[in-house]
């Protein structure tokens, strides 16, 4: 089975590393605030990231306590960027599909994936994976792009009005799960929708007991200061989940 | 406080009654079925419907061997058919707002309501009340309108190509909870939206444990059968939830 590597592409690298680097993008601004907002204490803990990328949020877990972190990505070029900006002694890179954690030995008290979920063809089984993987009592928190996102596989996302204000956000193809082709640096990215309620059944199914979810949004402040993030009201960017393995 | 009584509007009524008289509407062919597949088993049990309308779901809950049906409604006209069409010895019927369902003395194995949650605005004070109605171990089945509907307050629902098919369902103000008024009927019908965290969370503060979660829509050979209803792959109507009070 291959697995989708678009980061290790030039161009798709490049544009990543360049959205990533203006620090009023809406993953600093609303998607990492929110996720470390549903992470337990972590002093002392063992921390799998899966899709860790440049390696920001396995560092950030050292800074938060972490004992041990474990930063887990398909890409050599992301994983490069994190050995040159985000080494640790306590922190350890693996060069490795996330499909194939299930070949990891070790147990964690929390295992994390920031937007890197809609990537994978079988949540079920990384699902079972990762409560595998996990300490009884442990956390699974992890971000995705929103559903009501992923839905949508090609045409126009907004109804506008004459000034050009967007109206509407389109939603197509929400019921129907699995692979969709889009647009992001490069033509041909591949991601997995799945609706709301699948995300939450496969979790269940999986033994996880589902804690908390965020779609975060703008506050009235952030609003004021972020204005070309208002149109979040309309269709929320990004969907965060925090999942418990029962004691 | 006032809770809105649409139910007895002498033109919603005969409107409601209309649409639930075609026995192909989406309420029968999809919304019942996916309610149903998500009730235990019901033999010997206490169940408490709220919003039960003309009673049918109270009689079927008789049927799958309820011992006691409760069926709550604020439209004494839904009663008075409720009375008329399904009465049984097993069934009480009681004309009181969901929202004073506090007042009610007993305890049940499972509390369920279809299509009327959207109706509450103060869904958290409804979850806690539901949570203590409950035996530990006991069940809130419920279906309500899907988030990606209820957001939506007026103007256009969709775009269509030139030759009148849907292509694009709209979302709009999704993230946004609150009161949305619409026309089904008659002006001024008000429901409540709730994003699905919102929902979720509501449901997880309470204490309940999230068991399953359905948006329903038709299959290829349903979709054969009423291509009216095609357009769900889009946006689905409703969405059902199964939660647990645990033991």
């Amino acid at each position: 089975m291959s697995h989708q590597n678009i980061y290790d592409n030039e161009t798709f690298f490049a544009g990543y590393r360049a959205i990533r680097a203006n620090k009023n993008n809406a993953n600093d601004l609303f998607e990492t605030p929110a996720l470390l907002s549903l992470l337990p204490e972590l002093r002392g803990c063992a921390v799998l990231d899966l899709g860790c990328g440049c390696g920001d949020h396995c560092a950030e877990f050292i800074r938060m306590g972490a004992e041990q972190v474990v930063g887990v990505d398909i890409s050599k070029k992301m994983l490069a960027a994190a050995q040159a900006e985000n080494s640790h002694p306590k922190i350890t890179y693996l060069n490795m599909p996330m499909e194939s954690i299930g070949e990891l030995n070790g147990s964690f008290d929390v295992v994390t994936s920031s937007l890197a979920v809609h990537y994978v063809e079988d949540f079920r089984g990384l699902a079972k994976d990762i409560f595998s993987l996990l300490k009884p009592g442990g956390f699974f928190v992890f971000s995705q792009e929103n559903p009501v996102n992923t839905c949508f596989s090609g045409g126009s996302r907004w109804t506008r009005d004459e000034q050009g204000n967007k109206l509407y956000a389109h939603l197509a193809d929400y019921s129907t799960d699995g692979k969709r082709q889009s647009e992001w640096f490069v033509d041909g990215v591949v991601k997995y929708h799945r609706t709301f309620s699948s995300i939450v059944n496969t979790l269940v199914d999986a033994g996880f007991v589902i804690e908390q979810m965020i779609e975060p949004v703008p506050d009235s402040e952030m609003m004021a200061k972020h204005p070309e993030h208002r149109d979040l009201i309309h269709k929320p960017d990004f969907l965060l989940v925090r999942a418990k393995k029962p004691l």
